[in-house]
């Protein structure tokens, strides 16, 4: 099956100019780029976990195996060149469901200028799995890492927060155009994309860099997802508390120095809104900023793999 | 769960000259290397296909996961430098399971001064796969591909073939050193490594080629393991059956030219022994070369994904 799927790949990949081999060989070749760094990251998605066949469309549950990766290129400020997506097939079907995978894949691929340069494919009698590592690069010394950020830096956040399980998990754009506009314009400190939750994401991102973060918890962008979740679950959590724990928003949390925020936060010259939720402190931990100053604990709520 | 993994690792993984961030972020960072490409080849094993837990032990089968990888790399010439490793493990013992695995992936990696810089861990209701995807780099022009052989040059071939199910299956050393040494010393016109079958490998190797191959198959070096089979197994199928079919040998078919051939052969320079099985011929397709000069046509055969 192997053979056939790479046949039917063959016509629908275009060239690309820093993979000057792609698939049909050992391995594929990708051109290096001198004073740049390679940024790898690899994540796979699971049958009953990530998605359920049969619930969601084969298209999408392909295009997120390919958006997560790169929404991990986006935190690091990558621009994206190749990926390699490895699939492990249910033996009835597996050709026609591999297709149906690719035709979320490679829309994806082509509208971020990503070649898609390697994989493999397997049958079992098991369920879908799907492993895409994702390659970009970085001026050196410009990745956006989560361990730079600084006390008295700004807290920003693209986009908004909660719900994602109503569609946004599976349709959500990474960030990486936003990301790469940062890194060409701006000192951005420190940056984390929000995959499993925004308070242990953050919590997360602040621990990295060795210190707290003090939300303004009015300020946190609410999807109207995360409202319709607090309406009609009726489990006592408000919306508030969807935007700060469904995790899988893909959004970007950013440390930026105090004037910068306030720069972009004034001209929002990304096209999707960025907003200040805080400010990182010294003091370690996650905190609710009150309007007295003092500061309240919070638990970081999310995900844990 | 992946806290702990990563806790557990990260007292386990020294540094790296080219890895100057490895897990722990939203992606590694690599060190390109100027006028030389980056190598990148996936593969993924799943349990009852490549693997079955409770017959082999973890650690073998974790090794296993990294070094058909590293024997994709040897076939393009390439030198390792990283690797990405994602599980899906079973929610029971998964971490444990997850610490066996790495007992045998990690002094691989040290064996060839790879890094382990990321990956993915997963808990799912399923059985284990493993998906690795491992980096190296190669001087410009210098990879070994498929597509460069031309009718005269000799076919040689690294170590032993057939019978591997009996260990070398799992145990086998990834032929990266003997790549690289003849990288740098000779002009080898194209590689590839046997994973599903010598004959089968090798017509496609000539086909990627534009050419043929012919065999003399009283020089196929056949394994004691073979041997056992052809012995035992009372199929019909004879030692050299099992030798040019049986797969997942990992060892190196090369395209050279034939003085060049001639003077590896008898100087040996590999470690392990180089013979010359036959020819790539203008004529397309697997051919047995008899003495009187005449070719008689050859199925190529082996393991279809």
């Amino acid at each position: 099956m192997e053979r056939e799927l790479l046949a039917w790949l063959r016509d629908r990949l275009p060239p690309h100019p820093r993979v000057p081999l792609g698939f049909g060989d050992d391995a594929a070749l990708l051109e290096a780029r001198p004073g740049w760094r390679m940024v790898v990251t690899t994540d796979m998605l699971t049958e009953g976990v990530d998605f359920i066949v049969g619930e969601h469309e084969p298209p999408r549950i392909g295009r997120k195996a390919l958006a997560v990766n790169l929404s991990d290129l986006a935190a690091m400020g990558a621009e994206p060149v190749a990926a390699f997506v490895s699939l492990a097939l249910p033996k009835a079907g597996g050709l026609e469901l591999a297709h149906a995978l690719y035709e979320g894949i490679l829309p994806l691929a082509a509208e971020f200028e990503l070649a898609i340069a390697g994989g493999d494919t397997n049958s079992w009698d098991g369920p879908l799995v799907i492993n895409v590592t994702a390659i970009g690069e970085c001026e050196e010394n410009r990745e956006l890492r989560r361990d730079g950020a600084l006390p008295g830096d700004a807290i920003l956040v693209t986009g908004e927060f909660g719900g994602s399980l109503l569609g946004k998990q599976f349709d959500f754009t990474p960030r990486v155009r936003e990301a790469r506009w940062l890194v060409e314009h701006c000192q951005i400190h420190a940056a984390m994309d929000v995959s499993d939750g925004l308070s242990l994401d953050l919590s997360r991102l602040a621990s990295a860099s060795g210190c707290g973060a003090a939300l303004d918890l009015g300020c946190i962008p609410i999807s109207a997802s995360a409202r319709v979740f607090a309406d009609s679950r009726k489990d006592g959590r408000t919306a508030l508390d969807h935007a700060l724990s469904d995790g899988e928003d893909f959004e970007l949390i950013l440390a930026a120095p105090p004037k910068q925020a306030e720069e972009l936060v004034r001209s929002q010259p990304l096209g999707v809104p960025l907003m200040r939720i805080g400010t990182f402190v010294a003091e370690t931990g996650l905190w609710s900023q009150q309007p007295d100053g003092k500061r309240i604990p919070l638990s970081p709520d999310g995900y844990e793999h």
